[in-house]
């Protein structure tokens, strides 16, 4: 890194790269990046195209040293990075509509990183990450794999357990989205409120909330009933119950404990605007029109509608802090290494850790609730399961993730929707197709 | 003990009695039991007097000396008790009528031992059994406590945290057909077959299967697909997931892995045939009607339809072995210490123990599958909020072990079916409506 | 087994020998044994033919159907056994010697099961256990190993990492000397006492003491204090120590909590009249002595002096109750499964088991008090880091065993006396002198 | 702390206070100190004077406005105290002297951290700890209680346990001397050397280098063999056993590892020179000389001799990393939170921690080594009955932890050495000869 920071963006296509851009730009002086390559596959090229030359103009208006380049060779870019980060999409929007529009019309949560349209979205992503972490093995052996494409525990755990990579982490703007909610809830800014949180990807919960010295957690419990997030319905909490679980839920958990409701809501508006995938897809065909005004140089403010918001700015953040060896804490996802009892030694956790040079190293955040124990562990089961039938493309283990992931729960729907899913997804699931 | 066995059974009324006495009655060379009395409460009082005479004509044909007692008055009867068997319910079956309804007609499982219902038969079970366990402390405090009243598992629990009872377990009639069942399997008689099993009362998974000295586990795994139980519809195991699995399923599994199709088909019987305990009311009165007639003198056969069969024998065969200090091996309800590492080393645990005259030794039954041990856990920590509902009487408890209950799973109803619940069973749940 | 039971002793030279065939004449009619074929090597020649015809002569005086078989040629005696029992000793007693004058002689405890002594016997003898589980693989695959050979929790660990045998226990007779002290305690026979033991071999505590359905576990406590076995010194237990500990050690544990009088008195026993082993060569030139008088047609008295009195009482016990499938309580050597928290789930413990035809399954039979469990894994340590040593030849391996070992617990003593010991052992251990 | 910040130092009168102002004066800008109260007991009085004295010449040579008071009231100088430093000594250096005396005079090690010198200095020093916790909790229930009096880990542990005090850390310079010994084996500045460390005080582990983003661990076991400290004879350690090992172990460790040789060198030690309690007594006599000349006016050199060297800053840093919310690691003693699988969760270890406004929150460390295991545990199970024996006073109690202390494991001495010490600190230990 001696002459400059080298980053590769695979998915760079996506119209989440001007916040990544943004985000460079904007810590120059702190993170010298030299390089960013932005790499895509063929079917993206046109979108790589609009995007990354909105890119270039919004460097060169920056006046940075940054080079941009764009390829879809993804080797060549590898050759020497820094930095990889993974935002791509395989079979890209048209495959996400496929994920909730066959689960829910069977009546099952449809939905791209849950229950059943999570599984499929693992199937198709995990051999591509593992043929880039075969990659940056031989190209690019120091560089630091930064994760958001989603499932992003799921796809961290697959990097985790069938790759030789060591440098991964796996971002999610939801603990961000949580920690500004927080700091909302005690009147301080951000940068004032410490949070530790643990758990999985969409998954874990805040155990503790400390701010000028004091344990605020109690305060927060108290008042936590309301929070939610752009992508997903403001449906509140009780906050009884939150007080009775004693740690702070995400928006997320809301297709746990108010499974019933969440479901009947999606179906609904399934029926009645479609799928959650056509909307974005919609947007992001506007956003595109935008990108490609050349008069066009920073991000546009559309793109906050877009959901999952703050996600390049984690990763900047996040590369920041490993560049300049920070020691702040942030919450990612990483290898446990005993910080929470609830999930083994060597799984990958959502978890506060300080981050330094040498990656993250994970914090004690405390036990979590004991309900909250067991569900985390169902869905890393499911985790593990997915990343198994991923890898060795056997039909009885699909069947088998599907089956115990509490938001299938069904013999008979697992199946119907699991046969619909393979059919459907078939060119990007070589491995569930291998001739005998 | 040294001049004969003191029975006292509680909820003596039952029409199970006569399958308990006729247990008793075959087992009289190795169990001399001299007296056995049914104890029951006011409102059972005729039941208590129709079964009773049964029961003296069962034995005075048997031609065994048994004395047996009637009684309304609980703590004459326990003074010296050597074994307590509990087999009430409180608010008799029309209770369990509104368990079933009102979850039901809420779109929820409505059954007696899990999710709503569940919940609520141990809301008021629980204050009962420790008053009981009070007496037993003061008036035979060397008994031996066989509870065999639903929710099994949660019972024994509520004992062993909430009493100074150590001699307590908890038993249930699945792994003694569960055991059948497998028996049938192999091919073999039941008592060649050695299972180990482990879990919760209604969740516990058979770990090994051994016959002859082989382990036949694969064996009967690769054919486990159509067992099912009298009062569990007969929806069938896809055998490819079970053998993913690793461990055999109960009936009462499929609440949780065919979720949604149980609800759908119980759904449909509810508003064709009404509530399943309304059907057990019928055959219940026709039972009852048999029972007057003074000619009968033994156990009719109608009794096995009704569900819950080998129960009353599971409990004389326990009590045998601990008399005897037979050293075999059932299993029971009990303190885990340590047997399975899946739940805590205090909790109660349904496991394969070696029955002795100090009470069952847990076996180290094996690991269960990653999902199953979390699935296990998350209805440990029902339990455990369900005992901590049933002794505080606290609003926002219940509303918590209805929230994180697997098969409610819902915000929304979980308030509107607790709140009615609440309602219907005022009288029973004095602890929930404490003048304040 | 269906024409009679064939039994292999390696090391049937062992002046044991007519102990383990008065045990098989003894339960001939529950037992019924067609063969036993003594196997010893060239070394053992001369005492297996003395012993040998002992063994003949006893047979004939029972007047049961058992035939005899001497063998050098250990895979011939293999050939379809079906149990297997070990009791050899690598380098014979002359090995012993060194494993006690060396380490005794650098004022460190020289003792054949524990310490240095006990390391150099695993390392001697775990290469040779590992040929005969290859040779029982091939040629007796359903056959059972009965390891007797100390220290026989190593031995049996390393079969458990290093070989495909699953079907090994390893015996001590410690557990049946507690037993019977235990029960002299409590003035009851033996078989009328139930005790609940678990930790490692040499170093396992007995948790609980129950009779006649009563926990006699505090009263024992209270009253253990001078018990001690034939081959170790009279010691006797400060009986406060005992009581705070709250579990009742074995007659080992004096090597770790009565470490400096110990060594002391050892030293000191050392220097007057030489090693234990020297004093055992004796007595054993003794008993060949009477081996040889034909007339002697039984197991002579003096064997008992021998010490390890038991051992193959034990072994013909534990035969028996697989053959039978009899579900008895036993004390073995077998995989933990999570039976006892404080050691790995796949690691061998010495614990409370039933033995069925399927071999031990361990019971859980409670926490160890918080020192002895520490102590326990730190022992468990020595014994892992032991096989290691041995499977590699490794001299680093070697010393770290050493090291970490509570009764070395001396850089500089431990490769002193590991050189020493090495040398004197090198031609037993060619896996530390392979040529480069 | 609006106002500036109230220090109070329990054992005021200790030599090593110059180093303590010496370092408040350094970080004054960071850490705008206002008053410091140096307190002692009526036998310090004299050293107080000359040591505060000293230090008043000190603050004003420097020239910051830190008002420095002199009390033997301890309640008056707790009041509203920000932070409250402990490094008192009951009984002083003629306590020591015999904790290092009695045992030594039996072949026993004899310090006044381990074995049987340590216990006792827990024993005298926890009733007087849980004194100043009542205060604390009554006076100034904000502050923070930062304690190096030793044995610093069993202290901690105690007002863990028996106090209400949460905001409690144990601190001691090994960590500190470790860090300084690995920077010099990478050859690189403190600053830029991460290390994650864990276990007990006087018993923790290094697992981990990093430096410049990569992991160093390997590099540095391969070198480890020879670092010591002031106070400990340099015995190296075989870096064969280290690499082994796969930890770093802190010189303290060579007691356990080195055991033998290090009694014998400390006997030799002792019959030549006396305790080392006798040359640090001559030692502080020296430095008090120094202390009474009124023209000295900072900390002078000699102090460095002292042994210890560094506590007092390490105090400075951590004091400071709190109150400036700095959330740098540091090396502490505080709550396990899960951090060290070895360990309880509610269990003081001494472990990495990020340094919060909240107080230190453990790092994951990392799993030490299996035998590293087993000796950490055993040190906290004495740890816990050393609490337990001070709180208590009995008898038995401080047999026990004698007893399964590993630098005792002796019945017979543990019995003699613990009725001459509770003899010759009879005065100091009023819980152990209470009348009945």
């Amino acid at each position: 890194m001696s002459q400059g920071i080298k980053i590769v963006t695979i998915g760079g296509g996506s119209s989440y790269t001007p916040e990544l851009i943004e985000g460079f730009i904007k810590r120059y002086n702190e993170l010298p990046v030299k390089e960013i390559w932005l790499v895509d596959c063929e079917a993206g090229k046109e979108k790589l195209e609009i995007v990354g030359n909105l890119a270039k103009r919004m460097i060169e208006k920056a006046g940075v040293p940054i080079t941009l380049y764009m390829t879809l060779n993804r080797r060549e870019a590898l050759k020497d990075a820094d930095f990889v980060t993974t935002q791509f999409r395989v079979g890209l929007l048209q495959a996400r509509i496929k994920d909730e529009r066959i689960p829910l019309s069977h009546g099952m949560f449809g939905q791209e990183t849950n229950g059943a349209g999570g599984l499929f979205k693992a199937l198709r992503t995990i051999p591509v990450i593992l043929e880039i972490c075969k990659d940056i093995e031989e190209l690019c052996p120091n560089a630091w794999l930064i994760n958001f494409t989603n499932p992003a525990g799921i796809i961290t755990e697959a990097v985790n357990r069938y790759s030789n990579i060591k440098r991964v982490v796996g971002l999610c703007n939801v603990p961000f989205d949580m920690h500004t909610a927080i700091a909302k809830i005690v009147e301080r800014p951000r940068n004032e409120v410490h949070i530790t949180m643990g758990g999985l990807n969409h998954m874990s919960y805040v155990t503790g909330v400390y701010v000028d010295g004091e344990d605020k957690t109690e305060y927060v419990l108290n008042r936590w009933g309301s929070q939610s997030m752009n992508n997903i319905t403001g449906t509140e909490w009780n906050n009884a119950f939150v007080r009775e679980l004693g740690a702070i839920p995400s928006p997320y958990h809301r297709y746990y404990y108010m499974q019933k409701e969440s479901l009947e809501e999606a179906i609904i508006k399934f029926q009645q605007h479609g799928t959650r995938a056509e909307t974005v897809k919609k947007l992001e065909d506007e956003l595109f029109e935008l990108y490609k005004d050349t008069s066009l140089k920073e991000k546009p403010k559309q793109l906050e509608k877009r959901g999952g918001a703050y996600y390049s700015d984690a990763a900047c953040n996040l590369i920041c802090s490993i560049y300049n060896d920070k020691g702040d804490i942030q919450v990612v996802n990483t290898i446990n290494k005993g910080a929470m009892e609830e999930l083994e030694y060597d799984e990958v956790v959502e978890v506060s850790a300080v981050i330094t040079k040498n990656g993250p190293i994970p914090l004690a955040v405390g036990k979590l609730p004991k309900s909250a124990k067991s569900l985390v562990q169902q869905i890393k089961s499911f985790e593990v399961a997915a990343c198994e039938a991923a890898v060795t493309g056997e039909y009885t283990k699909a069947l088998y993730a599907m089956m115990i992931n509490p938001l299938v729960a069904s013999q008979k729907y697992a199946k119907i929707v699991l046969d619909e899913l393979l059919e459907a997804h078939k060119d990007y699931l070589p491995q569930f197709f291998k001739e005998v």
